[in-house]
């Protein structure tokens, strides 16, 4: 089989961490009989110091037409001064929209071999973390209209909170699909008990929960989950909200593994289509020095088979081998206050195509 | 002098964690020379039972004719089933916006004593924590315009984060100004790279900053705060944010101390009018066993002595008598999990007015 894959290093450690996921990519289409097709295309600074935009018209169409994309990192100190909607951050934004990616899923994993790195004492995480964010991407207050206006108090800005019934819907339902795969528990997030989109959100999830009788289903406060995260992490399993609160929630839920760098995760759109990319950002202080960990982009790789290609044990082998490289005691500099023996990221590549 | 306090015991816990800071207030009133003037009032689930609704207009006006409003807590299950706006917790959102109160402080403080209850790691947490979260209180998306309307999607429902450059700009006083009595350093939260009026916030904030040379200012995004205060909550001292964020953030910082039960805080207005509330809510699963912890309410009290009626040395005074009980050994069944001599609701009150 052909895959066509539009590739976007991006800035920072970006292409680095980009370069060693095609090189596992590749040794798994040597030995499984794939072929994966990249289009390497521009995003983010690379894009703005090239063009003038952070995310150029053919870098859409690319994506369009491909089956996939996986993504690097994107931003970095240089364009810090541009104004607010020139960064290139924003290509992110402009790339989820374009795509119609709605679903972005961020597993929040202890690795066992890692779990020292856990900021949270053993008794809390003990038996492991195993948690996925389904946060809802192409809506809210990222895309809701904003502006400024005239008001009592003098000139405000604002921006509008939206939901429609049919964005909860089918951002709900990939909760429960994945919960139904997992551990039968979907924890719904929202703020009911002050907005009128999260009232519309709790009964919609509500409704479609009734789809799946096989399911818990929780509904949690958006302050008291940012609690209950660091009091009690075992009780998620999967974590469904909206695209702001799932923005802030990832986040603690990454930072309670103590392993960001270890984090991949999809966004999707209807059908089979994703963006894969690593949770970490681009991390410009250490760029182009061999010591960023390429394994968040490997396994985002690994997402990419699993969800957009069908090619589970394809996926299961590139988990199997990095977990392998970890259990051997290597650890990129990232992960080494707890010691080990260091890698750098070509090394760490080199470590995960021998295991495959 | 005469102090007039208007009293919310609210639900729950609420009446027996405010019987024991009443106790200690008249006891600072004889040693001191002070006369504290109570008028208990109703809000939350108690008004709704007395006269259907959650905030009758009497409690308004006693408050408003107060110095001082303290609270217990409000809500419980046995209201639950009510719709979202009818829940007792919508007294709070009254009462914020009736008196004015638009600066809610939280501190989020680590007792040496109760070290061991804090869920991070100790090489985290090592020196102790001492934020302070400034959260905007009267804005934002909690009182901004919300409905529903059709959109191309279908039926949505909209809710709208609004702020003026004037609410900002008084809340980032607050902020500063505390933050020159400690340790100089303010952490300013938004989201400026999606939304309108996070710009505008913080290119207020950066206005007021200048008026105060001496204090660092940082800028970050809510989500990388979410991290940040796992990861490294050392690096904060005043954090001041929005409603919604400090909502969310507020609760993640009590929890890193590992003692909620501990946690006082005050909602301000212009000019010296407060209310004062432990950080903690109602409880109803432990309300009238004598196993609530007084020591939030009672912090909350002290609170109220120095903000809203400039005696810090009462002040000073309650919250040593709370840290003597505390090194003492003594323990509410909340603070147990480590050990300690174990005292009830009463008895955390007998010897708080033993140590004064
Ligand atoms: C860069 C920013 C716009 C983005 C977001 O808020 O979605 C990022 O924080 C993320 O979570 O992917
Ligand atoms: C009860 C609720 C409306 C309230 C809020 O969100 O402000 C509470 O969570 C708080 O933080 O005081």
């Amino acid at each position: 089989m052909n895959y066509k894959i539009a590739v976007v290093p991006g800035d920072g450690i970006g292409p680095e961490v980009i370069d060693q996921a095609l090189r596992v990519l590749d040794r798994i289409g040597e030995k499984y009989n794939h072929n994966f097709e990249y289009t390497k295309v521009l995003a983010g600074g690379a894009a703005i110091d090239a063009t003038g935009g952070c995310l150029p018209q053919e870098t859409i169409d690319i994506c369009k037409a491909s089956d996939a994309v996986l993504l690097g990192a994107v931003g970095g100190w240089k364009w810090d001064t541009l104004p607010g909607d020139e960064r290139p951050e924003r290509a992110l934004l402009g790339l989820r929209k374009e795509l119609g990616l709605f679903a972005n899923l961020r597993p929040a994993i202890l690795f066992d071999e890692l779990s020292e790195a856990c900021p949270l004492k053993p008794e809390i995480t003990a038996g492991g973390l195993d948690i996925v964010v389904v946060r809802e991407l192409t809506g809210g207050i990222y895309f809701g209209e904003k502006g400024f206006k005239d008001t009592d108090l003098g000139p405000a800005a604002y921006d509008v909170e939206q939901y429609a019934e049919e964005e909860v819907r089918r951002i709900a339902i990939v909760a429960f699909d994945m919960a139904m795969k997992r551990n039968k528990k979907v924890t719904s997030v929202d703020k009911a008990n002050v907005l009128e989109s999260s009232r519309l959100w709790r009964r919609v999830v509500a409704e479609v929960a009734k789809d799946y009788p096989e399911v818990e289903l929780n509904n949690l406060y958006v302050d008291n989950t940012a609690m209950q995260m660091i009091l009690n992490p075992k009780q998620f399993d999967v974590i469904v909200t909206s695209n702001i609160f799932g923005d802030i929630l990832s986040d603690e839920a990454s930072q309670i593994t103590g392993s960001i760098g270890m984090l991949p995760s999809a966004s999707l759109a209807q059908g089979n289509f994703g963006m894969y990319e690593p949770v970490h950002g681009s991390a410009p202080d250490i760029a182009g020095q061999n010591k960023a960990n390429p394994m968040a982009t490997i396994l985002s790789a690994a997402m990419m088979l699993r969800y957009t290609f069908g090619l589970s044990n394809e996926a299961d082998a590139i988990e199997a081998a990095v977990k392998k490289v970890l259990a051997d005691g290597y650890r990129t500099p990232d992960l080494m206050a707890n010691g080990g023996k260091e890698m750098g990221t070509k090394e760490a590549g080199d470590l995960i195509l021998a295991a495959l």
